[in-house]
């Protein structure tokens, strides 16, 4: 079968087209033939090598896909050969905390990823998705989706009437738009450009501020709160942007950190944490538990996901090459 | 001025017109011209001395109302003359959890209400309401649509895609299914009236069980949910529904109990509260931080209070008998 | 290998020595060679068949119970052969709530238990157990332990200065008493004997009532709590104590449901759950993850639990007997 | 009166003792006569202008106090004179989450504190103290003694059986071990000081780093955590320490940041805290539902705080130099 590997090949991004047998399966094993795979900023740092430390070469790339259910290892119950199902960002999450080893079980970092015609996954790692969805919509689900659910809607969750902070218009926070939407939120979003600015209008946003013409845009934040600050901010700029979070947010406030985009190093003046009491979460995707929430409400809204542009199988290597652009508005699509 | 009182006088349902003096205003406190006032069906229960065992004679009924500031009392500086305020059901409970002081302040209960033409309160006990409602919509808020919000909104709270059962179409219910949408979920309402099922449905339930022509309501309930059983039960019923509520309720779940219509004592089998986990919170009314939270979510999404009948001051006893006939669908209110 | 059924032989209490092959491992199962297992009240239950309506005949009896791994399934990972483990109540609750699947897999219940030479177990539904305890001491956990611990430490658990109300001097109320002064708590029991609250005094409690010579001990709660109430109590005892512990508890309070002893079936007024803001939570037993969290307490504090007395595997009908009775002051063993 | 005022006076630390009228009392104060007080470093940043931006000269250092009540102004009801009570950090604090205007209540910060012969404050902003405390030791209570608290033991607090770190023997810190002990949990504290880890282990603690002779103190508690890390860390240290503290929290784990020592500004990398899903919670002391809180666990286990040194009222700039000195172990305290 044809399959993405990572490979020391800085001339081609690292990601080369390679050819493995098709895998074995395990006992309570199930093989997916690939239909959809999504990225996230995640695959783009793990390719550049620069997500964690310690990435081996030599493993498949991605988290995120759509698949069919093509053949049952022994002892499989909870699946039927046919189903549509997508990926679990961390099979071994379930429910409950995350741990280091249900950390460790994260798809295309440390172990395999998807980008292959076939996959061999736990039953436990698949699960089904709304089946008003198309297999590219499905496909954006396993990380980015889940992530903001896991931000904005598990625990003391956003609520009704309250005012969220959202960063910029890649996959997390335009979920986290749809989400916050659902759960009758204001929503006040930032952005580079306005015209994203007016796409998330239409999405549902109420206001949108243009981080280039406001750079310090808490201030206009704290001005469309009355001086109050925002009940929710979800924090995916990473430390180049928390300290101006943390102005924007009210006093008891919530942020929850995804970070990545600027990195997660940085000079950090965290005064205003201790003297509002606000309380800041680390976020790391989500468990079964919260994907089959959300898939709940999903369901439920008939949402869609926003697909930016699906690239097929052939050109991942475009699929990247335009995540790293930062042009999108939503989610890349890979199909196969 | 012209007051209610609570007298022993059966004939008249024990709700006498009077003269009183005007309120002299205490250090902090204002003085409201009433407006609009509105009934809760504790305030017949208070009428017929069943709602507790020690409540003196003398004392003006209801609790919810909405009027005009006309005069400060000394040291208030936090209102001013001329604004329009609602009542808080407690004037003692701000904030954090209830206590026997806050329970103790409750209006036209122990303490008297605001069926009078002035009424004297602390200015902490009485809070702006959106601009968007009328009178008669605003007075309908202290205690139904705080209740409603406590059940639902406070602490672990219904989220979107969640599926919460709602009993009838009083107060508390209507002002639920409100919240419920704005919240994203997924409404199952009960009623003895098909006619009151489809007015349901138009508020946006989406699914309606008449408990006369389905007795064993809670089986349907199972069925819509795929034999899972709902989130969270918003019980109004009391003991009488109490044990349909708890097999209709999934692993896990929730009931806010809220009780009253048929009476808090009787017989309840609770096996399945253990057996599956179930949290049973009582609800009373709510603080000023949980109104000003409920405020902000009325006034993002112009929600209108049902307000299904107003009568004037003057007819206040017909208001009584309109509630008692229960033929009502929202709420009823009365305008000085 | 030797094994107890549950027959329908009411001359022997349905409890009957036979004679079965030694179980046959499965995918990821071990075999334990059981070496002490504790009684609960559930298990009288089950053998009276007044537990559950669809108790099927045939089954083994008991959840808890000590062994050591003499066998490994395919796939097993976890454990090794040698290993003394205790059993899991149910063995598929690992993490996050429970959900009816979870339930369903409860030992010596709708499951075979494990009074038995032998038990065949998935490697997920057994766990180690602290160094210092005996067989017998750690053969009471998975059950009475489990309960207690969920019961009061878990999510709004007990805090070091509150007061905890509990019932009795069986399994749960006497590990929650020992967990409760572990947290820093101040304990009020209940007893019908003198002599059993001078036992509990010894273990640590602060008061004792004997409900008795005080039938109305809420009253004498009250009193011990300057009239406030207390802010959790441990509901052994069921709808029949019930009452009383809404009117001991605090505004604000917390009742943990676990029932049984007087029956789940019975008249209740529940407007103090309304009136006091109260919240009543039933709990079936806990998970894994509370498992081990007790684990590493009762570790550190070098606990141990209170054994009443230890039969032999021959004299389990004795065993059964002797909890009938209610003469017993902690856990009844048997050991193998 | 005798007061110490906050002037611009570098040559006498910006202290400086003066005279001024006994204030009078307005509707719902009370006249406190003051009998000790006790230094928080933010008094230090106080004095040295360090703690935020606008702070303005002559007011009156310190926060935390004991004292008698002696007069009642009009409208008092809660308190009686002769009464001993304590100082609330913030008076505007009673109850629920934290705002603006109550965090702008603060003592010696931008109101008035409590360094002077008579104090009026409002009756909602004096508590009363457990009685088996002197008044030295009282007067620790109101910021250290609180926050400490509100970073272990409200929400989800820590548990018996968990791990906490502590940093450093400062009043916080000191507090928090004393709790933790009473808690129940495991407590490992840093210092860079042998004798002052042997102090910290005659209190309860049980493992003491010094992180002069082991900079990388992280790596410690992760081996005597047997790799896991820590539930629970009290950052005491900063933006200094925070790095180290985040690879000493397990997974799931919790930080409460209270700053303050190394500064709040610096370099940090927070991917840890993605990864490891961790929350980092700012603590600003907390509510008077706290205060009492923790003194009904003070009363219960007749805690005595820490006071390292008394000095008298007219050696306060000592008590100031004693502090910044960095010798203390515990509270320092000024008596009237």
């Amino acid at each position: 079968m044809k399959v993405y590997e990572i490979q020391s090949k800085p001339e081609s991004g690292n990601l080369v087209l390679t050819e493995r047998p098709q895998p074995q399966l395990a006992h309570g094993q199930v093989l997916l033939k690939m239909r959809s795979a999504s990225l996230n900023y995640r695959d783009l740092q793990v390719l550049r090598r620069t997500y964690t430390a310690e990435q081996p070469f030599g493993i498949v790339p991605l988290s995120d896909g759509v698949g069919e259910i093509v053949a049952l290892g022994e002892g499989v119950t909870k699946v039927k050969v046919g189903e549509r199902v997508a990926t679990l960002f961390m099979p071994e999450w379930q429910a409950g905390d995350l741990t280091r080893e249900k950390a460790n079980s994260a798809l295309g970092g440390a172990a395999n990823g998807i980008l292959a015609e076939y996959v061999a996954l736990p039953q436990d790692g698949v699960i089904s998705v709304p089946p008003h969805l198309s297999d590219e919509e499905a496909a954006t689900l396993p990380c980015a989706a889940v992530t903001a659910w896991h931000a904005l809607m598990v625990g003391e969750s956003l609520k009704a009437g309250e005012t969220v902070l959202l960063q910029g218009t890649g996959g997390v926070s335009l979920f986290a738009l749809q989400f916050a939407k659902m759960a009758g939120a204001r929503i006040i979003i930032t952005s580079s450009s306005d015209e994203k600015l007016d796409r998330a209008r239409q999405l549902g946003a109420h206001e949108g501020i243009n981080y280039i013409a406001t750079p310090n845009w808490y201030k206009r934040v704290l001005e469309l709160t009355d001086g109050r600050g925002v009940d929710h901010v979800v924090e995916v700029g990473g430390v180049g942007t928390l300290n101006h979070s943390m102005r924007a947010a009210r006093y008891g406030g919530r942020i929850t950190y995804i970070g990545v985009l600027t990195g997660n190093a940085g000079e950090v003046n965290v005064f205003s944490l201790i003297a509002k009491n606000i309380r800041l979460q680390g976020i790391y995707v989500g468990s079964r538990v919260m994907f089959e929430a959300m898939n709940s409400a999903i369901a439920l809204h008939t949402l869609h996901p926003v697909v930016d542009r699906v690239f097929p199988f052939s050109e991942a290597h475009s699929a990247f090459a335009y995540m790293q652009s930062g042009q999108h508005f939503g989610k890349i699509v890979i199909r196969f």
